[in-house]
Order: structure tokens, then C-alpha cells, then sequence
């Protein structure tokens, strides 16, 4: 049976979440609702994993599998018609059987945007709205410190049945005016973890708690991270699987 | 009694308009809201003029009148921590008895955003997602018929009940990537007058108009404007008032 991968770019604003809960607006609901309309039978969707509640995305994926062979433009266009404004399908195209959007995962990155400048009430749901300046120099040493593979079980839900150890390859932020970008590439990351990294290094931004406290963290000593930061600011930016051969 | 002139910022997406109606949600009465809470009695805000569902504001002016003598950053953040998270003041600062939001105007800026490229369901409330490309250079030789005095009644609602005749100093549209941003600098507007000049100018970048049905409507022959555009992309930019001496 034909298998498709999908990349699809949502506003997390008006969802729980990307995962399906009953009586609840889910991106993965959507999705397989306009899907089940289009083969006329229940199909299941895989992504590269969940987003929270109020969490975007700009480039998430998912497969699926499905008997009927449409051109890709026509899955697109087909699914873009059915699915609400919040949700679209920037690509759909076959792929083989051994395709798992959640097992390939290469990297995942995020990016989360904080204002330090006046309060926006026309980016409310897009921008974590700080509104107050932060040390940017301290947060930039700091985060240098999540790079590599750590346990990261201290920035986590604490309901984590399985490994806690992840690889982040790459952290950085940036600053154009006020504000700042994050960016965080890792192997996979963790419930919570890119908020709970973000929340702890505002609390060194302002000063509140020093880049050690990180490498403890790290090494499993006692302490908790930074106050988990806002869903808002979060943005899933890319998923990267090995190209195909 | 004193009188405040503010600068509020909104998104109006959620709204059905700035001006007050009973069991609706309006810029207007949440900020009467907070101004009555504290105040402890009713108090009226006369604006700049009104922005009808789903338009925005970056900087839409108001007056009231109160008996308090509040210091201005006083009354900025006691109106803000009583204002929803989609409504901002921007700055309160006493003005003489004589100032009028409304009949002091100099001039006002709309700017209308467009979006050429590929959907973002992330801006659907924010850009008009138009997705196709547009003859931009026919739109900004047409933009310029409306510079001048004209009689904008044939870009109207039609429910005017005083003149239709309007200045309109500076009109541009200016291109960044895929998206346009027009601009409109005038000494009023009528209601639903730059959504109706937008959408005529679309029908010209289509190329199902010509630029001389502008110059046709202004004379009043016969004949329609084109398709008023969606709210979502329409933000009151500015207003001017005469600098105080």
C-alpha cells in the first residue's frame, strides 16, 4: 500500500495539541478527519512526534498509508480543501515502506521568540511577551552549555517512561531589536524540554541564577530548572530525515 | 476636568469592531470597561473613528474626560492590567478641553497587507492571503489615481449620509518579497473606502480591470469598485493630530 509523507505548518493557537484526544480540537483530529472524507475509511496519520497545546509549527511531518494513488498536488490540494484555516499541507509525496516519520527523525529543530521590547497585542500567541530586557551575553554563554548529549531528566515532565539522555548538536541566539531568537537541533527533545531550556536561561537573562546551575542540572544534581516558558513563543522548525538514495 | 488623549493598539480579530454594541465584543467597551472600573462611574472615550471586525490598530486614538488627576504612566498601566491580552494602551497623556480624537484629525494611515506567495496558516488573521501573483506594476500606476480630492462615494458602503468627497495625500504599494503593503495617507475614509480601493487595485493586478475604471468610478459614471477585500490584512496605522504648542 502506498505510503506518503506529508510536511504541514499549523498555528498552535486554537488546538490542545497536535495529539488526538477525544471532543478535543487536535491538529492530528483534523488531519485524519480530512483524510478518513478523502478514502472514504479511517486512515491514521504518524508525525515526527507531539506539539503542546498553543506550540506552532512551520515545517512538523507525518505519514500515512493509503490505497489510493493521487498525484501529489491532488493529495494537497484535496487535504487544504477540507482541513480549517489554522492547518496546511505545504507538501505530500510517496515515499517508501520503510518511511517512519517518527523512527527516521535525523534532527528536529525549534525556535522560540521572546520580545524584550513593549508589549504586542497583535503578536500575543506568536511571541512569548517578556517585555523587559535580559542579559543577552550571559544567556548566550549559557546556553553552550546544553550543546552535546546530556541527560536532560531535570528539563522534562518527569513522566518520561524511557531514556532521558539527548543529543543537541546545535543552540544559539540571536537578536534583531528586541527580540530574541533561540534555536535549538537535537536528535529528539524531551516533553517540555526547549521551554523548561528556555525558562531557566531567562532566569539567568535576568541575572536570577548562574550558568553553573545549568551543568548541575545536567549532572543530575539536586536543583529544577527554569519556570517552564510560555507555549506561545514555540515554533517546530524543522524535521530532517536522510535523504533519500 | 481633565482630559486624556490615548494611543491603543489592537488585534481585532476577535472583535466585531471598535465601536460599542450591546452583548458584542468591541475595543470600545472593553476600554470603557476599564475606564468605568476605575473611575467607579461611567465613562465614555470618543476615537479617532471606527475600524469594523477583524481590521487592526497599531495606533488608533482616543480622548476621555475624568475627574482623576492620575499620573499618565498611572493611568497606562492601571488601563493595560484591566484591558484583555488583544488591547494595549500605548500612551495616555493630558490634553487641553479643545482636543477632539475625531474632529482634530489631520490625517490618517491605513496600510493593507497582502501575501503573493504560498498560504501561512500562521498569518491568516493578519495578511490577506491572496497566494497568486498580481501585475504589481499596473497596481502602483493605478494606486495614483486616488491621490487628490476626489468623490470616493462609488468606494463606499453607500449608507453615507454627509459628503463622499475625501483627500487622499499619499498612496504606495511597496513589495518585500511576496508580500505587498499598501499605503493610504488621507484626511478621512469612508467606511469599507481603502478595502473597496484594494480590492479594485487586485482586479487590476489580475488584469480583469483597467486603471481607467478608477478614474470612471471617482467621476461617479456608472459602474461597480471591485470586490471589498478581507478585513484580516487592514491596519489603522496612524493618526495625526496638530502638534501642540
Amino acid at each position: 500500500m502506498p505510503r506518503y509523507k506529508c510536511i504541514v505548518s499549523y498555528d498552535g493557537t486554537h488546538f490542545v495539541g497536535f495529539q488526538k484526544q477525544l471532543s478535543a480540537r487536535t491538529i492530528q483530529g483534523e488531519i485524519e478527519n480530512a483524510l478518513t472524507q478523502i478514502n472514504k475509511k479511517p486512515i491514521r496519520i504518524y508525525a515526527s512526534g507531539r506539539t503542546d497545546s498553543g506550540v506552532h509549527a512551520l515545517h512538523q511531518v507525518f505519514h500515512f498509508d493509503s490505497p489510493l494513488e493521487i498525484a501529489s498536488e491532488n493529495w494537497q490540494r484535496a487535504m487544504n480543501s477540507l482541513l480549517p484555516s489554522d492547518v496546511y499541507i505545504k507538501s505530500v509525496e510517496p515515499v517508501s515502506s520503510d518511511f517512519h516519520a517518527r523512527y527516521n527523525v535525523v534532527f528536529k529543530e525549534y525556535r522560540y521568540y521572546l520580545s524584550m521590547g513593549e508589549y504586542d497585542p497583535l503578536k500575543y500567541n506568536y511571541i512569548f511577551q517578556y517585555n523587559r530586557p535580559l542579559d543577552l551575553e550571559k544567556m548566550q554563554e549559557a546556553i553552550q552549555l546544553f550543546v552535546g548529549t546530556h541527560d536532560f531528566r531535570r528539563f522534562s515532565s518527569g513522566n518520561e517512561r524511557l531514556t532521558t539522555v539527548r543529543t543537541i548538536m546545535e543552540a544559539a541566539i540571536t537578536r534583531q531589536g528586541d527580540l530574541l531568537e533561540f534555536r535549538f537541533r537535537g536528535n529528539g527533545f524531551l516533553r517540555y524540554q526547549v521551554r523548561m531550556m528556555v525558562g531557566t536561561l531567562i532566569e539567568i537573562g535576568e541575572l536570577r541564577r548562574s550558568k553553573e546551575s545549568i551543568q548541575d542540572l545536567l549532572a543530575l544534581k539536586p536543583g529544577k530548572a527554569g519556570t517552564t516558558a510560555s507555549p506561545n513563543g514555540l515554533y517546530l522548525y524543522h524535521v530532517e530525515y536522510p535523504s533519500e538514495k
